[in-house]
């Protein structure tokens, strides 16, 4: 059998092994440390390793973008070595960053083959008005609108009083040559919003900005984007400050009802997005007068509290939405700080539960590119889904509760510092590792923890399908309370605390309505339009909480369907994603409409057949062990 | 000869009378009182009497309005006796009221074949909406705009974010019954904008109305309709407050260029506007909240400075307006006293000097309705003209000055109580007889009045062609001071001061060149368009100063064309009759932005041939007596 030579750039000296070995095999007879948390299975991401030069074949490349691929990364538990090869362990802090940021870069969001010339939304031209006279006594306006007319064929441009006052002395005091910014994004047939007309010479210095805005439950992600170039200047995100009024959408909508409730919702939701743009403004040096127009998404909850609408038709049946399709607004009715004259495009959203945020992450995850059934799923408090392609989409809300957010778990919290986020049991002493965000003594344990956590517990036998905790296994962690068994993640001693992190039988039952809430969902979805959900080609997950799913451990618990790794893809924040598309680009724009047009809405609980499939997925993984084929082997 | 009797109410007696007789003449014979303060001229309408039966022939109608003949009334210095007639003599202020109100019956206003259903610029209608379930879950507003589109052909409804908010609440406690008011005026197309949405039940017991106003110079005139019949409800006329910081628009304009001035502007004529508005509401029990709709006229500095757009380049070189064509407004926008979520429509202007009021007033006065050539005029601080027909519209304003209006004349005022208003001088004695408004000592004399006595001093010899006054008359009432000469309207004893009213030399100077501005606009309107402007067919004079205008005096002084009078006729307000046509009808609308549009606009100051015509109208009655035969006549 051939031989390869491996070097590793923190050992001196090149390591023989066979063709065939696995990257940490050569690591270990060299006596090179690569942490493995997960005990070598390609499911934690820590073994990651860039491979320099070299032939090596990547046997699972969970955990890993496709930009770490592409930037040479592997994963050493499961990279083949096929030749001579060079490899770079990163330090565990490099490892630790690259999972936890987004890994796209700004200049890679540009969508390829964008020109503004043609798809810009927010257009500004310079135009040379020929100045009045005697001979000439064509109004100010007219004289502007009809430059307009020839100079960039647009034949209606719909404009404010307080912009009306605005023209004549700005035409006369930069001698008849102006910069007009105006937005065609939703408009068609020549009909443009004005937004500002300013001198020329005024206009050449100034930037030509926008905003793409994700309001979620618990996180704002505001960017500030170049509107000439398409460039994101900065991405920031901080947690929804009306988090504190309510964790879930139901309970802010139960606070929006009372007194001014509303009015102190959309306050606190501005402050947060006002304060990400200050924040913006103030590390790019723009002016937040240059910011001429804000595209935001959300879900149809969050958008309705930023605009001040009252919400209380999405909570109770039959969950009806006040109005997904919002008409472009003025800056200043919106409350964002950014010119007042700038417009602000609400993006649509299909019912009471699939917002703006699904119709966006369905534009910015390219399903509707491919002819493949593609499933898409964003999962936070509730589980959005979409099932489609490039010929139809059909998708359903599961009120999965806020489990997986870490409420209504004993020790859960949301992902934050001291959050537990990733979980190994060994089989044999049933002792986990674990993840916690920040490199910090644990507080409690996240939605991807609980995840993990579960999973863990089945496949080590300390759960059984029924979600019972085996209590006669022989571990302290094991442990039966006054409430019932319990399983003890973190001993008092290694948390903040000082006192245990468990996980309850009651936290496990809860998980297990969420995840069947979700699962029931798919299938739900997948009968109503004709089609086995595990035939599906793609499964794309969004939202921020998803980036962190291990794919395999949901699995495991029967949250995500058994279809094989390679086919699934985290995307990230997808709500931003789409709104900074949709921001930039006409025909983004019109394709997020045909989106949130063309959508099947299936309502799950006007749907006889869920309460079965619920029932069924409350199981580890399932009733139905022959629907979860890998887990069935895993088990054996 | 044949002889006919004539019975006077006011006398037992008939009386006998030849054919042929006047009716005058029937009255002296049998001592029967009719004042004739213009010697039976037919020139003051003073001696009208009532026609209770018989034949008579009308030789002249002047001061006579259509519904006056309609009614009966004659002038009795003017009527040929025809037949045995019954004739009742008013008393004095029942004809002084007649001279002096506006004739038109409000029912009268309301246009033939007027059809709600088929031309309405604001409609409500009732939808009863299903109400959502499980199995269908359409938001609020899709729900409403699918009801819309089907009962109405609306396809497109524009909505402000405050109207968004409303939406669900009302739908809700409304069992989903509800009445829909929104705005087509404007729009083509099925696009409509929405005004409000209320409970069906609300709305039935609740009017739906609008205001026409006309913002002048001097007087803001408001009228509340009723949407649903076209019947006006309330008249009311103010003057504008913006007058006490300068009497006509340059002085307003150079007032709001100022400081916060224009905000000082605005404000004022707001408060003359909603002063009216509230009595009308207070006048009819309507509330606020039901006038939906406001159609404002008025020229244009009154227009811009109602929006508060910075009027300053109406007034220099080369005089051009910031915005002709005004995009249909929010009230609350505005500030109009009204239901906030209701709309205002500012008619459109064609030019600094020629605004909504002229083209408000060609709708108003129906010149497009006959192929005939006709000039329509609008005399205040600048006299507009529009010549045109049902083909072609041509239109000019000439800068009079405010000697019509009483400015630049040393007892000149406003046409206010105490202000003479018509002057007959006697050809012997040279002493004057003079009609004061109020029917109280003279103040003053005002633009009417001092036509009437220039006209009478030129057509008695007290004035040469040249305008000057003629010293060597024996009467006392002419005098010379240190200031040149001078002609005694009043002696100190009949005055409210205690002083002479008096005309000056200067003054005539004044009258002359402000005559001779609005002259020479009628020439080079007519030889622009190639007409002999004595061959228009029909004169229509609208405005409120107009309407007091001695025809046959005006044209004496040659202000007017020599054009016989029965081709002249008063139109009244033409300005705010033309706003509440376009209030009530989407075709009159229309036809108002295709008058602006379609009217060619000769700006005189720039057309050489003005100064010329200007000078040679500087006459009495101009310097080519040939084009004032019936003066010439008169003089002989």
């Amino acid at each position: 059998m051939a031989e390869y030579t491996v070097r590793f750039d923190s050992h001196p000296e090149p390591i023989d092994v066979p063709a065939g070995a696995l990257l940490v095999e050569a690591a270990r007879q060299g006596g090179v440390e690569i942490r493995q948390p997960c005990g070598g299975q390609g499911r934690c991401g820590r073994c990651a390793v860039r491979i320099e030069s070299g032939q090596v074949r990547r046997r699972s490349v969970l955990r890993l973008s496709k930009a770490d691929i592409e930037a040479g990364y592997a994963l050493a538990c499961q990279t083949v070595v096929e030749g001579d090869v060079s490899v770079v362990v990163p330090p565990p802090e490099q490892i630790q960053r690259r999972l936890t940021t987004d890994h796209i870069a700004p200049e890679a969001l540009v969508p390829d083959g964008y020109d503004p010339e043609q798809v810009q939304t927010v257009r500004r031209v310079v135009l040379q008005l020929t100045p009045p006279s005697m001979d000439d006594q064509t109004d100010d306006w007219g004289r502007l609108e009809t430059a307009l007319r020839r100079e960039a064929d647009i034949h209606r441009l719909q404009k404010s009083l307080e912009q009306i006052r605005k023209l004549g002395p700005v035409l006369r005091s930069s001698d008849w040559n102006i910069a007009l910014t105006y937005d065609t994004g939703r408009e068609k047939n020549g009909t443009a919003q004005l937004i500002r007309v300013q001198p020329a010479s005024q206009a050449e210095e100034e930037a030509l900005c926008g905003l793409a805005v994700d309001v979620g439950t618990t996180t704002v992600t505001v960017w500030l984007v170049d509107l000439l170039t398409g460039t994101v200047m900065y991405q920031g995100s901080e947690y929804n400050q009306q988090i504190s009024r309510g964790e879930d959408v139901i309970s802010r909508i139960i606070f929006a009802s009372k007194n001014d409730g509303g009015v102190e919702l959309r306050d606190l939701v501005l402050q947060t997005i006002n304060d990400l743009v200050e924040a913006a403004c103030s590390k790019t040096g723009i002016s937040a007068k240059a910011i001429v127009k804000a595209t935001v998404s959300g879900n149809s909850t969050m958008m309705h509290l930023l605009l001040g609408i009252p919400p209380e038709s999405i909570r109770l049946e039959p969950f009806i939405t006040p109005i997904n399709n919002l008409p472009l607004l003025r800056a200043s009715d919106v409350g964002i700080t950014m010119n007042s004259d700038g417009v602000v495009d609400p993006l649509p959203g299909v019912a009471s539960y699939v917002g703006a945020d699904i119709t966006a992450g369905v534009l910015a995850s390219d399903l509707r590119s491919s002819p493949a059934t593609t499933l898409f799923i964003d999962v936070g408090t509730n589980g959005e889904i979409v099932l489609g392609s490039s010929e139809w989409l059909a998708t359903c809300a599961c009120s999965a509760g806020p489990a997986f957010e870490g409420a209504g778990v004993l020790h859960g919290m949301r992902a934050d510092t001291g959050a537990i986020e990733e979980v190994w049991i060994d089989g044999t002493t049933f002792e986990p590792t674990s993840r916690v965000i920040g490199n910090v003594a644990p507080r409690g344990i996240c939605g991807s923890g609980l995840i993990s956590l579960v999973a863990e517990m089945f496949i080590t036998g300390i759960l059984d399908k029924g979600g019972h905790i085996n209590q006669t296994l022989p571990t302290p962690r094991v442990r039966r309370t006054l409430h019932g068994a319990e399983y003890v993640v973190a001993w008092a001693a290694e948390t903040e605390s000082g006192e245990d992190i468990v996980i309850t039988r009651v936290d496990i039952d809860n998980l297990l309505r969420a995840k069947a809430a979700i699962y029931a969902g798919f299938n739900v979805l997948a009968d109503g339009v004709g089609i086995e959900l595990e035939s599906a080609e793609q499964v794309l997950i969004g939202g921020s909480f998803g980036k962190y799913i291990n794919i395999e451990k949901a699995i495991d618990i029967g949250l995500l369907p058994d279809i094989p790794w390679e086919q699934f893809e985290f995307l990230g924040n997808t709500s931003v994603r789409g709104a900074y598309l949709a921001l930039l680009d006409r025909e983004a724009r019109a394709e997020i409409a045909e989106i949130a047009s063309s959508m099947t809405y299936i309502e799950l609980s006007a749907d006889n057949t869920f309460y079965e499939a619920f029932t069924s997925a409350l199981f580890l993984p399932h009733t139905d062990l022959s629907r979860f084929p890998s887990v069935a082997a895993a088990m054996t």
